[in-house]
């Protein structure tokens, strides 16, 4: 069973609305076996979106429409699609009523429009939308599937799990597509290619990818097999053929963040950290903070951005920041060992550096960092310099930072 | 000008690499005029990506292709296109004396693979990659141009911006599209149609939309005309209807999120600010300290996570956490002194809430928060229930928190 997911959105098209639904229905889809082929985008305009429907009823076997379903007049997605199926729009009381139901709940009075979410085809399977008021809708014709969801993503993850996915895995039954992502950070795409230098071997038995982004490098396998027995096999065994030519870099296997291998470890290990941050701003206890659970070993974070609050909360010696700068060696270990002590947590993470765009020197560039951990007897800082934009190196910080916990944390094992 | 962007890439279909490189070219290309009008996302697979040039080439004057320049072996796009315009690869000097300097200046090894890099198409123009080691190509045919360009986002900006823009701006010369955004929060998307009345008469002059996101409702205002000037005059016409209306939750015109609008404000009343962060986890802090510049009016920030780091670092009195709880307005407002009192911050803003998914309860329920700022010589607290996941969760709270600043900040005056 091949797919399509047909975007529509004039804001995918012209504005900074990122299309995050298709990456979202392709991995789904995947686990259960079905292939995303195609992803077409398109703006809200009747022709254009006829003619997507035509092309993607031509070669997919199911085809997946996400946005355009709310209740203001630039969404016309509804009427497109009545008018594809040949459909009327009648009245469903069951979709009026949880309508209602939902505004009551949060009671904010409803706006009397979104009384038209509740008009659906005559002949569709209305998919129930749990988070909001636009329904989904399901046509089969000439053995294939319609699917129609809304732009919102957590309204559309909702109806993909409880009722896209269920429904397409009882229908599809064919091909297996399984795949394994091992995350590396800490080296360079072309470098970690190298050092898999039996590859070769291993695409025999399995596609294999590079993905380079900020936070370092993915290595994802796939097995396309005819049963999940057969590609878990392979996957194994390309497995076995790759792992001890890049351990080292591998902070885990799937698709977790860092910051969740961080929290695994810590818990495992039964230690609290706490942070201190300059260069990164909040974002390492962000992202900390961002796995369910983190209160279990995260205590707290200190963003010392003045050279005051380092002094004041961190007590990080005045005499220090003057002689060799707040951006240095000497700082970040005294930030780590300072936020180590006044948590009296087991782990101070520190990190101090320029994030740009401005403050550089030639001495000092945009892109440095000094990152601290103190544990046990001692307190490493280790050293980076990446030049890139203020977010890409805050990312880039953060991912240092955190790896360089994960570092201290196994190494010593 | 009609345009296609064809994005390739196994990673945009199958797993959870996010699209962001089609917004962006789609934003640019509006800026000079240039719509794009369909994006095509297909596979690393010869025979999929060989029709979907085809198919762009039908119906678009330019086709934009981005991704699959790697120098690993999944890397195709090369290849295809090479063969697409009967190229034969030959080594290309300048390209590879920049490729080698690239490794130099970063003091790495250049691993051996990355000299393929450097071998280009015969019949194509070669735009330099400042910031990467794939180049760009141009190719035009039958008045058509075919760019393609790497799929690591900021290297695709850069030849964008550099090349690519500036080529076509000439090029091009017809219609303009312009567009003006309104940023609101703090209601919704029905309501804020409903309190636009005048919407008939506003779409006599512009295209409008409504984008709602976890941060709020954007309303998009777009001029197609056959000048700036015009262009600017339906806008100007359109804004002076609509402002009135909606002022009050409107807190930018145009693409800046809400920590910018905060930072601007701060500066111009020579303001400083400090935050103490229980729920949201450093996420006010790291969106503030994403904006250049930002030191100027960010002291500092503390996560006060444990109940214990509330008493200490901000002095919240024990008794209160325990009469009240640590979600409380009274905890709230007790953080937002605090840290406004240990910083000498002008404002002191808190957060204290439940993220989730866990520790919930029937009275204070997931998605709870209690919202302090603390200025001049007033404490105010504010109450939101919001009801998402983890990571909604803390972006909304976050936005809130930023927005009732804002409001204290602007109603003040």
């Amino acid at each position: 069973m091949q797919a399509e997911n047909i975007a529509i959105g004039d804001e995918l098209l012209l504005g900074r609305t990122i299309n995050t639904n298709s990456a979202y229905i392709g991995e789904k889809l995947a686990e259960i076996g079905i292939g995303l082929k195609w992803v077409t985008t398109v703006g809200d305009d009747e022709k254009d979106i006829e003619e997507s429907f035509k092309i993607a009823f031509t070669r997919a076997d199911v085809v997946l429409v996400t946005g355009g379903l709310g209740p203001t007049h630039d969404d016309i997605t509804k009427n497109v699609v009545a008018k594809f199926f040949d459909s009327k729009l009648v009245m469903d009381e069951t979709v009026l009523e949880a309508v209602k139901e939902r505004f009551r709940k949060r009671g904010i009075e409803m706006a009397k429009i979104n009384e038209t979410q509740a008009l659906v085809p005559h002949n569709c399977k209305v998919i129930p939308n749990d988070n909001g008021t636009a329904p989904g809708m399901l046509f089969e014709k000439d053995n294939k599937y319609f699917i129609v969801m809304p732009g919102v993503p957590h309204e559309m993850k909702s109806m993909m799990q409880k009722f896209v996915i269920p429904f397409l895995k009882e229908k599809s039954a064919g091909n297996v597509i399984k795949f394994k992502i091992f995350r590396t950070t800490g080296i360079a795409e072309s470098n970690l290619f190298e050092k898999i230098d039996n590859l070769n071997e291993i695409t025999k038995l399995v596609k294999v990818a590079f993905l380079p982004k900020p936070s370092g490098v993915d290595i994802r396998l796939t097995a396309y097999e005819l049963s999940e027995k057969i590609a878990d096999e392979k996957l194994k065994q390309a497995e076995s053929l790759i792992t001890g030519k890049i351990e080292k870099w591998v902070y885990a296997v799937g698709e977790e963040p860092i910051e969740k291998t961080i929290g695994k470890l810590l818990r495992e290990k039964k230690l609290k950290i706490s942070v201190a941050e300059s260069c990164t701003g909040g974002l390492i206890a962000n992202r900390l903070t961002n796995i369910p659970g983190s209160s279990d070993y995260f205590d707290r974070g200190v963003i010392a951005y003045s050279n005051k609050s380092k002094i004041e909360i961190l007590g990080v010696p005045e005499e220090l920041i003057e002689k060799y700068g707040a951006v240095s060696e000497e700082v970040a270990k005294a930030m780590a060992l300072g936020i180590r002590k006044i948590s009296c947590s087991d782990i101070g993470l520190s990190t101090t550096g320029i994030a740009g765009p401005t403050g550089g020197t030639p001495d000092k560039p945009v892109g440095l960092v000094y990152i601290g951990v103190s544990y046990e007897n001692e307190t490493i800082v280790e050293k980076h310099n990446f030049r890139n934009d203020r977010i890409t190196n805050k990312e880039r910080f953060s991912q240092s930072a955190l790896n360089l916990v994960r570092k201290v944390l196994t190494e010593k094992e």
